[in-house]
C-alpha cells in the first residue's frame, strides 16, 4: 500500500512536470535539434584538427611568458598575428602596465653541517616578488615549521633564523585546489609572519602534488610594516632531505643566495579579439584565459591551455561559418599570476565604456578532460544553462553547477553569468608553477575537448541570451 | 501569466515530490551520515597511502602477463600472496586451461624498392593468436585497403598479397571506445576477410589515438573453413610511411617474418579472495579486473589498475574495519584478452553452486580519474543506485548511468546488477595493447580514486542490497 501511494504521488508529480514543461517550453525542438548538431559539429572539429594543440606548441616554443619580459610581449604579438591569420575583423591589443620581477641568474642554497666537508646543494625556485640576498649570500640556522601557529608558539627560537615552512599539500583531498589552498599559505605570506620574528629568509617545501624534486615557485607578498626577506620553494624531495637533516643535526646551516629583483612596472597588454554579434552585437560574450605565465616550463597548462582554448573558440566559429547572435570576444589577460592588472584594466575598460557583458567565461584550471562549468549567477541563469546539460555532454561536460568563476573575470561588473571552465584536476599541482608544465605534459584530446566546451557554452548563451 | 502558471504547477510538483519522500525515505538520513563519512575515510585513505599504486608498481616489476606465460603464473603467486598479507581469510586460485600464444623473438618488415637500395624498417608486433610466417618469410607486393568494402570491390588484386589495412581510429568521437571500435575490426577480422581472396597475409594500422611508431597488438581470429595468413600490426607513423611509400611506388614489395605461435593450452588460475558477509554472507558482491596482459609494456592501465584496485577494495575494508553485511569478493579473471576463459570458468562455478551474485562491478578502463558508472540492471535497481549519487561524488564520481559492464563479469548470471566502472578514456588508446602501457602511464591520485568509487559502491550495496 506505501508503495502504491507512493507511485501514484510521484506519477501525480511528474505528470505535472510533463504538462508545464509541454505548455511552456524553453526552447523549440527544432533549436534543440539544431544545437546538437552544431555541437557534434564543433566536437568532431576540435578533435580531429587539434588547431588549439598546434597553437600551444607554437606559443611554447617562444617559451614563458611571466609579466614584463620580453617574451610575454613576443607572445603578444604572436598571439595578435594569429588571431589575424583567423580572419578575426576586431582585434585590438589594450594597454595595461604590469609589474616586472626578475629570477637573475643565481638562486643555491647549500646544506653546511659539521659533521660533513660534503655540501648539499638544495633545488630551489624563489618565490616571485622575492628580493635578493646580499651578494654574499645569508649563511643562518634553520627553523622547521608545520604552520604559523607552530611559528607563533616558537617565536623565540626564530630571530636571526632562515624558517623552513614544511607541510605538504593536503593529499587526502578530492579537490587538488583545496589541497594547494591548504598549503599555500606557507608560500604567499610565509615572508611576512616570519618576518614578525626576526627570520632573515624562509624556505618552503613546493606546494604540489608530485613527489619529484622540481621546485614550484608562485607568488609572495611582503607587509609595509615589515623587513623584507628573501623566499624560496625547495623541491619536494629536498624538502625531505631538510627534514631528516634537521632530525639529524639540527644546528646545521644553510646558505642562500638570490640575485633576484623587482624592476620598474612595464608595459604591457591583454589581447582582445571579436566576432561582432549579428543581431545584438552590444551583448557581449567573454571566454578568456590568462596569458602571463610563471617563468619555469613554458606555461603549457598555467595557462598557455586557457589561452589557446580562447583563440581556437573564435578559429571555430569563422571555420564553421557560425554567425552568432551576439558578440563573441576573446580576451587574453596579462598578469594574472603576480597582480591581476590586466583583469582589473579589462574590468575598468567594460565599466567606463558601458559596455554590457551578457557572460565571461574563463579557463585557469588546465587543459585536462573536461568536467563542468562552475556558473556564478542568479539561480534563473544557472537553471537555464543547466537545461542546455544534453548538449554540452558532446563534449564531455558531467554538470554545471553553482560555483566561482576565474580570477581575471571577477572584475567585470554586471555580467549575468561569470563562468569557470573546470577540467579534472587531479595531475594540475604535478606541473602548476613548475618546470613541469611543458608542452608534452598537455595531452591533444583532453586540451581539444576543453575548446569545445567553451565553444558550445558560448554558442548558447549567443543563441538563447540569458 | 503562462509564467506564473509554470510556476504554480512546479511547485505542486515538488511539493509532491517532498511528500512521496518524506512518507517513504529510501534510507534513514543518520545512515546517510555514516555512509557520507565513511566514503570520506575510504577516500582520504586511499589518496594518502596510495597502496594500489605500490602495488601497480610491484605488479609491473614483474612483467607483462600474457596468458599462459611464466610470468603470469608469477603474477598469480603474488597476487595470492600479498592478499594472504592483507589478512584477507578465504583465498583460492580457481583452475582456468587457457590458450597459449607466444610471440617468439622474430618479427620484422621490410619495404624493398626497386628506387632505393636501402631497405626500410617497419615497427611491427604479430598480432595476438597469428600464425608464423615460413623461415624465410614472405615476400609479396601490398596492396592498401582502407575496409572490407574496399577490399572486396578490389578482391580480384588481392590474391598473392599482403593486404595493408590503413583506416585509422576516428578520432572526431568523444568517446574513445567507439573511437576503437571505428577501426579495430581490420585487427581481429583482417586475416579472415583478406583470406577470402587469397592474400598471403596482412599488416594493418595500428588501432591507437597516439601518433607514435609505437605498435599495439590485440586479438585477431581466423576462420576454419579459411587459410590461417599471418597478421601484424605496423605503427601509426610507420603505416603513414608505407602509406606514402605506396603512392610513390605501388609495385614495393614487403618481405615479413614472424615466428610467434600457439602452444597447447596451459594450466591457468582466476585469484578470488573475499571477506565474508556479517549479516548475509550468502550475497556475493564481486569486484574485479583481469588479470591477464598483453606481452608489451606491463599491463599498467589493461588491466593491472583494475586488478590492484579491485585488491586494494578487500584492503581498505581490512584496515578500516569495514564489517561488510554481504560478501565482498574479489576476482582477478585470467584470459580476457584472447579468450575470456576465466570469465567463463567463473560463470560456470557460480551457476554449478547455485551462488547468489547481488552485484558484479568490473573495472577494465584503465586506471584513469573516475567519470561515472555504467549499471546495467532493470531500472528499479538503477534508480535505486542513483540514489547514492551524493555519496558516489566524494570520490569523484559524476554520473550513474544505464549502460553495459565488463567483458568477464557477463558471464556470471542472474546477477541484480551488472557494473561497469567508467574512467576518462582520453589516453587509454595512446597506451592499450603498446609497449606505451607502463606503470609511469599510471597517475597515483587516479589510479586511486578509482579504488574509493568501486570500494564505496560495493560497501553501498553490501549495506543497502538491491
Amino acid at each position: 500500500m506505501k508503495n502504491i501511494l507512493r507511485l501514484r504521488l510521484l506519477q501525480i508529480s511528474f505528470l505535472l512536470i510533463l504538462i508545464s514543461s509541454l505548455l511552456f517550453p524553453q526552447s523549440s525542438t527544432s533549436n534543440l535539434n539544431y544545437y546538437n548538431l552544431v555541437a557534434d559539429k564543433i566536437t568532431k572539429k576540435v578533435l580531429t584538427e587539434k588547431t588549439g594543440y598546434k597553437l600551444l606548441q607554437e606559443l611554447c616554443e617562444i617559451g614563458p611568458r611571466l609579466s614584463g619580459s620580453e617574451n610575454s610581449l613576443r607572445a603578444i604579438s604572436w598571439a595578435e598575428e594569429k588571431l589575424k591569420n583567423f580572419g578575426i575583423d576586431k582585434i585590438w591589443l589594450q594597454p595595461v602596465m604590469v609589474p616586472h620581477w626578475e629570477r637573475g641568474n643565481i638562486q643555491t642554497a647549500q646544506i653546511i653541517t659539521d659533521k660533513s666537508i660534503n655540501v648539499k646543494s638544495l633545488n630551489i625556485l624563489a618565490l616571485g616578488g622575492s628580493i635578493s640576498t646580499p651578494e654574499n649570500g645569508i649563511t643562518a640556522k634553520v627553523i622547521e615549521v608545520k604552520n604559523f601557529t607552530e611559528l607563533i608558539e616558537r617565536q623565540n627560537e626564530v630571530k636571526g633564523k632562515i624558517v623552513f615552512f614544511s607541510r605538504p599539500v593536503d593529499e587526502g583531498l578530492l579537490d587538488t585546489f583545496a589541497g594547494y589552498g591548504s598549503a599555500v599559505d606557507q608560500r604567499v605570506y610565509g615572508a611576512i609572519e616570519a618576518a614578525k620574528y626576526g627570520a632573515v629568509a624562509v624556505l618552503i617545501r613546493s606546494v604540489t602534488t608530485k613527489h619529484d624534486n622540481v621546485p614550484h615557485t608562485g607568488v609572495m607578498i611582503y607587509a609595509d610594516s615589515l623587513p623584507q626577506i628573501p623566499a624560496a620553494a625547495i623541491g619536494y624531495l629536498d624538502a625531505d632531505y631538510l627534514h631528516n637533516a634537521l632530525i639529524d643535526e639540527p644546528n646545521l646551516s644553510i646558505s642562500l643566495k638570490l640575485n633576484c629583483k623587482t624592476l620598474q612596472d612595464a608595459q604591457s597588454y591583454n589581447v582582445i579579439a571579436e566576432i561582432t554579434g549579428t543581431e545584438l552585437p552590444d551583448e557581449i560574450i567573454v571566454v578568456g584565459g590568462h596569458f602571463d605565465s610563471w617563468d619555469q616550463g613554458c606555461g603549457a597548462h598555467d595557462d598557455g591551455a586557457g589561452c589557446v582554448q580562447s583563440m581556437e573558440v573564435l578559429n571555430l566559429f569563422k571555420e564553421l561559418n557560425i554567425k552568432p547572435k551576439r558578440t563573441i570576444r576573446c580576451v587574453l589577460f596579462i598578469n594574472e599570476e603576480n597582480g591581476s592588472r590586466g583583469g582589473k584594466e579589462y574590468g575598468k575598460f567594460a565599466g567606463t565604456n558601458n559596455e554590457n557583458h551578457l557572460a565571461a567565461i574563463e579557463s585557469d584550471r588546465g587543459g585536462f578532460t573536461p568536467i563542468g562549468f562552475d556558473v556564478d549567477s542568479d539561480s534563473s541563469v544557472l537553471n537555464k544553462i543547466k537545461n542546455w546539460s544534453s548538449i554540452l555532454e558532446k563534449s564531455g561536460i558531467n554538470w554545471i553547477r553553482k560555483g566561482g568563476s576565474g580570477v581575471d573575470i571577477q572584475y567585470i561588473k554586471n555580467t549575468k553569468a561569470k563562468i569557470g571552465y573546470v577540467p579534472d584536476a587531479q595531475r594540475y599541482m604535478d606541473v602548476h608553477h613548475s618546470a613541469n608544465d611543458t608542452f608534452e605534459s598537455v595531452h591533444p584530446r583532453e586540451l581539444e575537448l576543453g575548446t569545445a566546451s567553451i565553444a558550445i557554452m558560448a554558442y548558447l548563451i549567443s543563441e538563447e541570451g540569458l
